[in-house]
Parts: C-alpha cells; structure tokens; sequence
C-alpha cells in the first residue's frame, strides 16, 4: 500500500519531560553521562590506549578536505560518531552539559563539511572510492550509516532544537531519494543491513515530508522481489565482493541473511543477522502504522510472534548461533554457543516499542522488559568500561580455549571493540528511556516500564513514578496537575505477576484489564497517587516442551530479572547442583560489586566432583544421587554476572525429578 | 634412547591362520569383500556416478608416464590406493581370490613403475611440482602417503608372500631415510600427519632392518623440538601455505594440531587432530616396546590415560570438535557437536592394539572393544555403500540445516566422499580383525575380542572361538592339537561384565586373573573345550561428574554394545522421555533392516509436545513432570542408527532423579 496518510496521534513523549530519577536505571544513565560518552569520545578521537583505533573522526575531517589521509575502520565507521550523538542528545535532555553541547555542534559542523554537494555523506566513499558509491548495497552499509546519521540529526533536534544536523540528514534524505525510487534513472535497492527505514520514519515523524515515508515504503516493498537486486548490483560490478568470510560473495549469496530472500510479506519465521531482523521490523511496524498498512501489520505481528514464542531466551536474547551471528530455527536455543548480541536486544526494544504503537498489548512491553532487564543491562560492567558483545547463558571458561564452538564467547566483559556497535547503541538506549517508558496511543498514556521518573505530559498533567524496581514491586504514581485532567493512564500488569493490586488513593482502583494493561479513566486532580503493589515471589520458570537444551531444567526469576549461579559463590561445575521443587528461596542483600543488588539462596544437592579426575569417564548402575551432599546456592541477577573475574556461570539449573 | 633391539617374540598372528567365521562379523568382512573392495575399485578408477571422481589410479598413470594428464584430487589421494592394497591382502587371507590378486599385482606393477630412480613415490609431486619434494612436510602428506604404501607393501607380503610391493616400499623407506636424518646434509624434520612411523615399525617386524627403527626413532625424537623445523621450513620455502582455512598457514602455525607443539615425551593431554594423534602414539608405541624404550612408554600410557580417561566418547568416538577434527579438552565432550571421525576411533583400535603388545592390560582391550562394535561399525551402513565420517552422539535433523555449529553432521550416511579416508580405513580394519582378536605375548596368547574364528597357533595349537557374540555372552573356545601342548592362553574379562564364569571341560577352570585377563596355564589336550560365558545384563551407564553434557542422564549398554532412542521408534523430542531408574528392561528381536540384533525396551514417561507450538516459550512454577504419559521406549544399538532414514537419535537420555 502507498497511502499517505495524515499524522497520527500515537508520539513519542519529548525526552526532555522525562526526567529519569530511578534509583536503579539512574544510575546507569549517570554511568553513560559521566563514563561512557567520554570513554566513546576517546575512542572516536583515537585516544585509547591498549585499543584498536577507531579513525572515525579522523575519517571526516579527510572526508571535509580539513586533513590529508586514508580512510581507515570498518566500512561503517561513520555510525559510531551519529551514535556518540544520539547518546549525547539524550544526556543533555536530562542534564544540560553546556561544554559537551559545544563539542557535540563542533562534530555537526565536521559532518556538515564532509557531505558532498548533493547531499551524499559517507566518510569511507568519498575518502576511498567515491566512484562506488551504490554499487553494493549488499553489502557496503551505505544507507546503515546514512541512517545512523538521520537518526542523529532527530535526536539532535528534540534535544536541542537545533537545525544544524537535522538539514544535513534532510539533505542527505533528500539524495537518496534522488538516488533510489520507481523511476527508470533510479536505482531499484534497497539496503542490506535494514536501519534507513526505520531512520526514514523517525526523520517523517519530525519532518512530516511525505517523500520520506513514501521512499521507506518503497525499500521494504522492494526487499527480496525476483529477480533479484543484489545479483544484478553484484553482476553489474563485476562480482566483486567486500567481505571474505564464510565463502565468495556470501552475504550476496546468502539472502536470508538480510532478511531479503522474500519479500518481507511471505517471510514466516525469524532468520538471519539478528540485528537486521529486528531493525527492518522496526521500521517495517512504524510504517505499518503511520501509512495504515493492515497487511504488513499482519506481518510484523506474525514474525514478531515467531522472534518471541520460537527463538528467544529467557534474557531477551536473540540469536543463536555464531555464524552469521543469526536465528537458528524454531525451538533451538543452546545456552553455551548461543550469540545473543546486545546490539538485538537492543533492536529488540525498538521493534517492541513500534508495535506498542500500533497495539496497546503488553506482552510486547513485557518482552521489551525482559531484553532491558537482563541482555542490555547484562551487556555493560557497573564501571561502564567492559562490555559484553556475545550474552551466553552458560560459560564454562576451562572449554572455551580449547573448543572452537565457543570462539565467539567471553567469559569476561571487553574493553572497546574493533567493531564497537554495542557499547554506543547501549548508551542511546539508556539515554531514551523515556520513549520505552511511555507510549502515548490514542486511547491512553501506557506506562510500560516501572522506571522512576518524573514526567510532564502535554495535557498538563504531572507524572512521579517512584518505587525500587526491579528489587521491589511497590510502585507509586503520584499526579500533580494545575487543574482536573480526564486522561486514561494504562498501566502494565507484567506478565510475571500473579497478584498485581492497584490502589488508587489508598483504595482499590476502578479500572479495566485489557491485553495486559490495566486502564484507569479518570479526571485526574492534584494529589492523586495511584499505587501498583506487584508482589515479586521467586519463581520457577520451565521451557515449552520443544525446547530441548533445557529440558529438565528450572531458572529462577524473580520480578523482571533472570537470576543465575556463579562459581564464585557455588564453586565449580555448576551441573552437579540440583534445586529440590519444594524447596524455598530466601532474598539477602549482594555485598561488595553486587551491593544494592538482592541475591536468592536455596538449599539445593551437589553432587560431587571432587575425586572425579581419579575415577573412570563411564561407570555402571548408579541411579539416583551418588555422592550427594547438601549445598546452598547463591543465586545473582544474571546481568551482573562476570563482575567478579572468570568462572563457570549458568542460568538453566538442574533440578530433581 | 637409540637403542637398537634384537627381535621380540610379540608378534602378530598370521592372518592367513586366522579364519573368521563369526556369525557377525563375519558378515561385515563379506560386505567388504563383496561390496566395499569392488566399490572402492570402481571409485579409484573413477566409474562412480554422483560422486566426485577420484582419479587415484589416473595420477599413477601420469607419474609412470603411461599417459598424459594432469594431477587431480587431494594431496594425499595417492593413500587411498595403498589402502585398498591393504584391504585386499587382508581380504586375499580370508579367501583366495585369483582374479582380485591379480588385479592388485596389476596396481603394483603400476605403482613400482611410477617410482622414481632414487627411490621417491608420490605422484602429486612426481607429476605436479618435482622441485617441491620434501619442502612442505608439516602440510604436503609426503610422509603420510608413504607410510601408507609402506604398510600396503608389508601386508602384501605377508597375504601373498610376494615382494613386489614390499621391495617397491623398501626402495622408498631407504630413500626416505637417506633424505632424513640428523648428518648436516639431511632434513631435520619429521612428518605433519604421522603415519610413517607405525609404518616404518611394521616394515621392521618383517624386515628387521635396523635402519628403519632408527628412523622412527629420529622422527619421534625431532618432534616439537625448538626451534621448530615446521617454521623453519616455513621460511625457506617463501612462506607458502597449502591449506587455506582457518587462516593463513595455519597448519604451519598450529602446532599442537600435528602434536608437534613440546616433544611427546613433555606432552600431557591428547590434543589436537584425533587421527593424527592416535597414527603417532600407534607409531610410538611400537618403537617403545621394540627399542625397549621405558620413558617412550611411559608417554605412551600417560596419553592414552588421558585420551581414555578424559576425552573418549561412550562410543569409543574421539575428538570432540569439528574444528581441526580435534579433541578439546578434558571432560568436554558435547554429543551433538562431537566430531568423532571414524578413521579416529580406528586408529585408538591401532593404538590399542600396539598397547597390549606392550602391556597384557584388558583395559586397553576394553576401549579397543568400545571402538570397534560401536563407532567403526557404525561408520558403515549395513549396506556397505554409505558412511559417517562424523559419528554424533545426538542429532536433531530439523535444526542441523539452520544451526552452522552441526555443519559437518550428517543425519545419515553418504556414499563416497571427496575425502575419502574413512570408508578404506574401515575395510582394512575389518579385513584383518586377527591381529586385534589375539595378542601374542612373551606370558600367553591373549584373546581380546570374542570374534568367531579358527586360528592355527605356531606351537600347533587349533582354537576354534565360537558364539553369538556381541549378542550373547557365551562364548566356547574349542582346542584341536595333533599332541598336548604348554600354552597360556589369557582370556579377556570385559570390564561391562561383573560375573564372568569360565568353565574348562565343563567344570570350573582353574586360573589366575591378571589386569583383567583369566589367564589359564595348561598342557592343552585335543578335544579340550573352555566356555566363557559373560553375563549381558542390560547395564545403565553415567558419566563422571566432570562430564556435565551428560549430567542427569543415562546410556544403555549391553554387552559391547551401546545402545540409542531413534525417533522411527519413539516418535520426536526424544528428549522428552524421561527413564525410571527401577524399570525393568525387555531383550526383543529386531525386524526388517534390524533384523538380527537385539533391541531394548523398557517403560518410560514421556512429556507430551503436542500443544507445544501454540503454548509460550517459559511458563512459571510448574515443577515435575507435566503432562507426562507413560511410554514404551525402543532401543536399538547404536551402530545400526541411521538405517531408516533421517529421524532424531539420542544416546544419552534423561532419567528421573
């Protein structure tokens, strides 16, 4: 469908009235405010030792004529500087950094003196090979970085209300529209790494230039028809390719990989890179909703199902092979070789974000809480300088040198990557929160996550959310308002939770239950405070009987976070502890690294290993529990895991029959 | 130690005396008779349709000068004929067969013809790159398709008495100890793949020269010393590299995948390429115990300690990652991802063998045992057409095509491979089992393995084994001689077997057990009959508490043979059965392909998956067993899986605790 529909009502709120106070999330928003935003800098400009240079600012001052050189880093260097400025838009809504504003505006104009002319922007092309400019889309991420940049010429905008960067991403959407289109001059593509639509639609939602929305219709409408674009782009250059790995020309060849093997409207499951996925249905459900597209609202729904109900983790995590760092297939989830990028999760977020748009559903919020509580969380070190790129759910460190399956994954976090998607796409996720927080749809203001915050919204009213989650599962929403305001506040009722209560000034609160929200339509006045009681027992969690790597197995959650055992607390081989069903879990306070944390502990039966090295590999006739002694077992929150050095770590525990 | 011994009464039985007419395998040696010898032919000379031609027999044309052409196929391909050679000889033993050994003459003389002047045979170099001899010996399998021909050469000699080949081999080992050696003219090197030195041992038993075991013993010694002769190759050569994967030169680079990383002698772990570290310690072995050599020994047992004790598989299956085809480390042995070569579990039965040459310890006879009825058995279909190079442990179809860490699994076996080491590997083994039926000590004559056979001993002594084994566990050994005889004959106690009865004339037998063998000294008479009779109980196997892939679950065993769950009989989700650790097993006849084993069933629980598509991925607080039903589970033995088409399998299963 290419109807161009007028402005909906569904908007994001403006990050600016949303300041975060939690004392949880807080935290790590100061983390990426004070640690991370600098330590990116550094990167940018070269300045860490012990690291692979990035270039990436030296790529654009070559790219402005300001400095002679190569280019240098990866072909889609350029998204880590748009990055660096999402994060830093988000941080100056919530703390204005005059200096770090004025830095910011110095690399805008840096940008706007690398762009070309007519608009184009890409640092690796114009450096090295301005005669190649989209001829391979395949596999060249020109339009990943375009749309890296759009992003952070909107985000630049809400934040500041600057034009500077905004005109240079206009310009540049301009020229790809130029450049790509229906039209027999036009080029035919569409991206292999999917972001510039979802980038378009945030670029239409500021803009509301119906070209900008008429083009991501046509990239996804385009994606994977016969015969096919990337074969004829790789004929037409002579079949050349840039990546080397996994055979000639593969990410050519391998269309699923890109999610273009078919168009997106005949494609049934979850496949391919990951991040791509969960990019391309970002873009695809924003567009779905704003151009009123029942069909590929069908779509989104029935392959965001497949992702959630076939081939997600407990932590959120997508992904779960190494090669391709893809989907598998329905049900196959190791815990030990798994990928699970923080980079998807992340996407994850963003995808579950578009179809709260379109549909006031929590079970996508909760899928959303459940990817920020555990994998994206789980992907950064409290200090803010390590990072996981891989997520496992089980490492056993003495294997991983010697076995090649697990080449892909760290026992412990990483300082800055070669490749260093994650560290930035975290640090503009947690400088966004707000927008993840609340939804504004037509018929309510949904509160999806419990973060605290303090939030104007535009009818008036004045927001407090305040509680200690996810420790706690008191929350309270206190309503300051100048007058009475009807409004219809939804609040999430998590899918975890058997007995949520709702009081209402103290008193059980009228309402509706609808697809997991629970709705109060009310004339709100000042005063009014609104308090969700959601007990937070331990729970057990089991797997749908297809799931094979986890059959007889228990995790233990516990309010939104997966816990997990560690060596440090349990010693080592983790397998040889097993949970008793009717056992009880007591909640104690983490100490040291894990101070503010709350720990679980159980008694469980270990079985032990400790003359194992002197006794043969098979023996005979020994059912039951040889060897077993009681133990107890200290549980953490997974995403603090690997705080504390390398050891065996597991969430998926063995538990008696 | 250069100790040069004089000969030692170990030696193995003639295989001319050994007749096999077990009911069992005895139907394996047919198939290779009739099926896999002639099929092999056919491949060599390239006359298979649908399969990548071999061209094996075509080089040695070239490189005789017979015909014109160019070299094709592996670097090694020139081994695929010497085994058959040798497959044929141990065929030829069994059964006459003109036609066949004049065919196998007609090889020879072709063989012999493309020998070079000064002793050198390799038609990849001959034909291809004749300055290039000798330069690439961590990559270039010189030494490798030497050895081969080599043991091509003594296994001739010994089936037909005839030298043509021997002398061709003799030629050849005298060039290549001319070549090699420590003067400063010669090359101070040693091979990638080992094979030379088990061969160069076996030259020496039928020719005592000693020339030959000084040459093992100096490429033994050379191995991984510092600084290293594969980098200094490397070098003098303009680094080139054959191989390509994995990197540039990695062969060069990794040493510890040709166990070339420390000399053996400071070695600790088996490590590395599995065949190529069973071919070296079958090769060291042999040196150990005919050079009198107690420190080479001592190696010897200390890595078969940790091969055995650490890192087999219950299917006697080594090497547990696809990567290098190598082991990982100790006490990680995955079943889905195994690798487990079958060339790999052949060459632990050589190992063994030259073990039990050394030691009159059944432990060795035990994993020997374990190897051969189960993993090399299973290499072959019970059609003698179709082979697994990789023997899992578990496979899940459905997700092998989606998930690249089962790349190199195949869920049933293939005709001929491009690599086609497995399948003659296989053939020569099975045609010449005597020399792992029996050992010939300084103490007894050993019978390893209850093989149905009748041998003529040197001293006059005819042994006629008889049974039904490895199903049934009564064995007779009836004794023919023209007059009474002094002879010790050392009967093995298999270690799966807690009550082994042994009667002598119907009465019970007077002997000794020693390390796991009844050894019965005696002046045996005409007539005499000595029955065994070993108990095959259906055992439950666990794993050592190391062993966490396997933690919770149990294997069935009987006798020797492992026993697995395959979905024809049991339907999908094999991982949904859950045994009862007091249930009983029934024995029960298979039918159609299976008929003429045994199979297994006993009552388990099975965990109902059929909702499972349309219920969530995690559910809470649902401890036991949902949904459970009881269940007849079929077991068949492992080694006939995959004979019904693709279906999932699973040896290890899950057992309620």
């Amino acid at each position: 469908m290419t109807v161009l529909a007028t402005a909906d009502p569904v908007q994001e709120l403006d990050l600016h009235r949303v300041n975060i106070n939690d004392p949880f999330l807080g935290q790590y928003q100061r983390l990426v405010r004070d640690v991370v935003i600098p330590y990116q800098w550094d990167a940018l400009n070269d300045r860490l030792e012990d690291t692979e240079p990035s270039h990436a600012i030296e790529n654009f001052r070559i790219a402005a004529g300001q400095q002679q050189g190569e280019f240098y880093g990866m072909i889609f260097q350029d998204s880590d500087v748009a990055k660096w400025l999402e994060a830093v838009a988000g941080s100056l809504c919530q703390r204005p950094d005059p200096e770090l504003e004025q830095r910011a505006d110095e690399v805008i104009a840096l940008i706007a003196a690398a762009q070309c002319e007519d608009g184009y922007l890409n640092t690796y092309f114009t450096v090295k090979a301005p005669q190649e400019r989209w001829t391979n889309l395949a596999e060249c991420h020109e339009l990943y970085c375009a749309g890296h940049m759009i992003e952070a010429g909107v985000a630049w905008f809400c934040a500041t209300g600057k034009r500077n960067l905004l005109d240079v991403v206009c310009r540049l959407a301009d020229h790809i529209d130029d450049v790509f289109g229906p039209a027999e001059h036009q080029l035919h593509g569409y991206p292999g790494h999917p972001e510039i639509e979802l980038a378009l639609m945030r670029l239409y939602e500021v803009t509301r230039n119906p070209r900008y929305m008429a083009l991501v219709n046509y990239f996804i409408s385009e994606r994977g028809k016969q015969p096919h674009y990337y074969d004829a782009e790789y004929e037409k250059r002579g079949r050349t390719a840039y990546w080397p790995t996994h055979g000639p020309a593969w990410m050519v060849k391998d269309k699923a990989y890109s999610q273009a093997h078919l168009p997106l409207a005949l494609q049934q499951s979850a496949i391919g890179h990951a991040v791509r996925f969960v990019y391309l249905l970002s873009g695809a459900a924003h567009l779905a909703r704003l151009n009123h597209d029942a069909e590929l609202h069908k779509t989104c729904r029935r392959l965001w199902d497949d992702m959630v109900n076939r081939q997600m983790y407990i932590t959120g995590g997508i992904g779960a092979q190494s090669s391709g760092e893809a989907f598998t297939s329905e049900y196959d989830l190791p815990n030990d070789t798994v990928y699970a990028e923080s980079c998807a999760s992340i996407g994850l977020m963003m995808f579950a974000n578009r179809m709260l748009q379109l549909e006031g559903d929590a079970r996508y919020a909760d899928a959303m809480e459940r990817a920020l509580y555990n994998t994206v969380l789980g992907g950064m070190a409290l200090d803010g300088r390590h990072f996981f790129y891989v997520n496992p759910l089980e490492v056993h460190p003495r294997s991983i040198p010697f076995n090649h399956i697990y080449d892909h994954v760290k026992p412990v976090r990483q300082r800055w990557f070669g490749c260093a998607c994650c560290p930035p796409n975290i640090a503009r996720i947690l400088t966004s929160l707000g927008h993840y927080i609340y939804t504004r749809r037509e018929d309510a203001l949904y509160v999806n996550l419990y973060v605290g915050n303090t939030t104007q919204l535009p009818d008036g009213l004045t927001l407090s959310i305040s509680g200690n989650y996810p420790w706690h599962g008191e929350v309270t929403i206190a309503v300051k308002t100048a007058q009475p305001v009807q409004q219809t506040l939804a609040l999430r009722l998590p899918e975890w939770c058997e007995d949520p209560v709702v009081l209402l000034n103290g008193k059980p609160c009228a309402g509706e239950v609808k697809r997991g929200y629970f709705h109060i339509s009310r004339l709100w006045s000042d005063g009014d405070s609104v308090t969700i009681n959601l007990p937070m027992p331990v729970r057990r969690v089991y797997g749908n009987p297809l799931l094979r790597h986890i059959a007889g197995k228990v995790a233990i959650q516990r309010g939104p976070l997966v816990y997990c055992a560690e060596e440090a607390d349990n010693g080592s081989a983790l397998h040889n502890l097993w949970l008793d069903p009717r056992a009880e879990f007591r909640v104690i306070e983490g100490a040291g690294v894990l101070k503010g944390s709350l720990l679980l502990q159980t008694p469980v039966q270990r079985i032990s290993s400790e003359n194992a090295r002197n006794a043969p590999l098979y023996r005979y006739d020994m059912p039951g529990m040889p060897d077993a002694a009681p133990q107890k077992l200290t549980l953490i929150p997974w995403f603090c895991w690997a705080n504390r050095g390398e050891g065996e770590m597991r969430i998926w525990l063995n538990e008696i029959r």
